[in-house]
């Protein structure tokens, strides 16, 4: 077998069998099979595409090129979860302790940010003394005494994937639903859940501009997962406005808190009790309730402190310090400005990526990897998609950490509000609606 | 700019700008774009394509990524003439005299063969004292003393196709009618003639197996032409068989020696006629004739001695040995066995790839670039497509030179034997017949 004929057939739009795919990523893993030649079979990949066979060889070679992640430490069914990333994005700190109060056993292993993307790693490190990077030998402990850990993402987990994303990544590969799925399925696989809720986020702030494409990814995906022998589900979720009133890491820790204690926005609330009624159903901890109830009963319970309750045992489980006004953070947000509307109307959009860059140039976010966060940074949404505003009412409120080197009114503190002033779309009628969950897909 | 950009276009279908074209191709001489890069883009020009004016930029860019050729010294219009290759392609040591006949005087850089494709150079090595490593500041003076000169291609020109073509071999991405169409025009505009004819080979034995195939490449580099202002015609023949009456390096000399005695094959005399006629109107030789009459002529010239005349002149320019039978050979072909058909009927196909395989195999031609010769080795054609033949009459004869190694009935021996049995399709009632010239396109 040699890669060029790989090359070729996938080239020629043939059908990749299951050696062929298996050589491919023994190859890429040991680095037997030059980069030039793996692009070129990317982009061949990208142009004529797999069909779900494929998808799930190439899943499962991934995720077999490295360690799997063992979990019956666990001792009973373990759901995990992943989003597909988005702007504001702060659904895992919230379904982790609803889960939890429903009996589940959690182990989550998060990333962090990169882009206008945020990390939920990012978010909980932002809380004073928390521990995000336990070791893995600590997991069975942490579980075993708060039934949760959350910890960043090891290094060992799909080399093969890491390898084939950097490739991606600069040979205009990325945006390809074979390969996504397989990407994110192949580390989900080794991480050795026994089922999976997948958040497919869409819209201007989401991988996925599109309804469409998003179904289509959460389909490939749920594919992969039945084949793959995973119980997956994907929810399909609006992102094209940021999630909720924050986006930033203490600000958006902190609409956490809110939202456990009663005070969540609609759309926050929406996508997490949905995500974790999935979860806890598939986790087989749902009792007699059923979906509906469920949800009802998540509600509920942001409300009656249940959740809140085991949010904060998560967050003392792993270091982190927590008063009576709940967790204390490392920094405190700073008002910068508050961004105020140039005209009257009803919000009809706000450029969830436009908000990311905003973001990300506030100090909340990184664009190279080795960039450090400012903590403290952030954007709070006084209005949201559907909201009326007046001309000179605030839109939102711009913060950073104490130690910003921001100065109002310097080139980069303009470039940040005309960005944001951007990425508002404001209109003489309120126009259509978009509901935060937008569907939830299984397998048939 | 910047390159990851320029593969997202062409991945997304887009046309690419003069601007993109100069910056991929100035990356890929200078080395500063990584192959892995360059072959992802180049899979996307594969599986997308590349229009008309995009194909003259790259061609005229990778032309720029080297030195151009000056042929002004040879103060007359100059025609250039390129085949894209063939098994037993001896037109170039024909047409040259022929066109020199008329007065045009021609400077010709050929290649070495490679694979079962044969080279001219290679062919012209095969005669005694004979240089075909002119250096090209003797060009002048043998182009003033007898007309014309032919040598080994330049390492020089347009490096960047250099770069480009040892990429595709390894990416699967050879057979591509934008790569293919500008490789060869940029050559063919590096190396500085006025015009050129184009011998667009299709077939079993041809890099393009269709006619289709063969007619699109040709229009490709025809419209080239015409955006890059060198007149192009591209004369589509048949390499469904191998040409002529012999394949190999000294046998197919003798078979040119022939042919400028009057004793060509139809399929030789047929495509070497219509490329000179062509190749004398593009350099404003003809005179008074039309092309059919030129044809008629050249067809004369090769009978009456006027082309051997030329030949003789140009092989003896070269330090070539000549006496009263014809140049003299490096080495003397030795008859190794007849192959016998093993049934009656008639010859519908002798497969061109298969027999020049065999050939390579007889020593004839190169696997790896390093690989030597047997000038001897070769294969002589007893009847060809149309033939009627008898069970236990001879089809071909081998040959190979003194010193071979091949031992007749050893495995490799029968491997040959058996092999050029195969290329044979014998059937009972006769095929039908094909043209050797199918057809001469020119720009509208």
């Amino acid at each position: 077998m040699n890669i060029v004929d790989i090359i070729l057939d996938k080239r020629y739009g043939r059908e990749l069998t299951y050696d062929q795919i298996m050589f491919f990523v023994k190859g890429v893993t040991d680095r037997s099979i030059p980069d030039y030649q793996t692009s070129a079979l990317l982009m061949a990949i990208v142009l004529n595409g797999m069909n779900e066979r494929e998808m799930t060889s190439l899943t499962l070679e991934m995720a077999d090129s490295g360690v799997h992640d063992d979990l019956s430490y666990v001792g009973d069914v373990t759901v995990d979860k992943h989003s597909t990333g988005g702007v504001g994005d702060k659904i895992t700190p919230l379904v982790m302790p609803l889960c939890r109060s429903f009996g589940s056993k959690i182990v989550k292993l998060s990333g962090r940010g990169l882009g206008f993307t945020g990390g939920t790693v990012d978010k909980f490190s932002s809380i004073q003394g928390f521990n995000i990077d336990i070791p893995k030998e600590d997991f069975p402990k942490l579980v075993k005494e708060c039934g949760m850990v959350i910890s960043g993402q090891t290094p060992e987990l799909a080399p093969a994937d890491k390898v084939l994303y950097a490739l991606r990544d600069v040979t205009g590969t990325v945006d390809s639903i074979p390969l996504i799925a397989s990407s994110i399925m192949s580390k989900k696989i080794a991480a050795g859940a026994d089922a999976i809720v997948l958040d497919v986020t869409c819209g201007s702030g989401a991988f996925m501009k599109t309804e469409d494409r998003a179904r289509e990814l959460a389909s490939a995906m749920i594919k992969i997962g039945r084949l793959a022998k995973r119980k997956t589900t994907a929810v399909i979720t609006d992102m094209d406005q940021p999630l909720g009133r924050t986006c930033g890491n203490i600000i958006e820790m902190q609409e956490v808190y809110e939202t456990l204690t009663g005070n969540g926005a609609q759309d926050v609330v929406d996508v997490a009790t949905v995500i974790a009624a999935r979860m806890i159903m598939m986790a087989g901890k749902a009792g007699d309730l059923n979906e509906e109830q469920l949800v009802c009963e998540c509600m509920n319970r942001l409300n009656n402190g249940k959740a809140l309750e085991e949010y904060l045992t998560l967050i003392r489980s792993q270091g982190g310090i927590v008063d009576d006004n709940g967790p204390l953070y490392v920094d405190e947000p700073v008002e910068l400005c508050r961004i105020k509307s140039k005209q009257s109307g009803f919000i009809n959009g706000i450029k969830a990526d436009e908000i990311g860059h905003a973001s990300v140039m506030l100090g909340a976010g990184r664009i190279r990897k080795d960039d450090v966060i400012d903590m403290g940074a952030g954007i709070r949404f006084l209005k949201k998609r559907g909201d009326e505003v007046k001309e000179g009412e605030d839109l939102c409120v711009l913060y950073t950490g104490k130690n910003s080197k921001i100065v109002k009114g310097s080139e980069h503190y303009r470039d940040i509000v005309s960005r944001i002033l951007n990425a508002y779309t404001i209109g003489d009628i309120k126009g259509p609606q978009r509901s935060s969950v937008i569907d939830v897909l299984t397998e048939e």
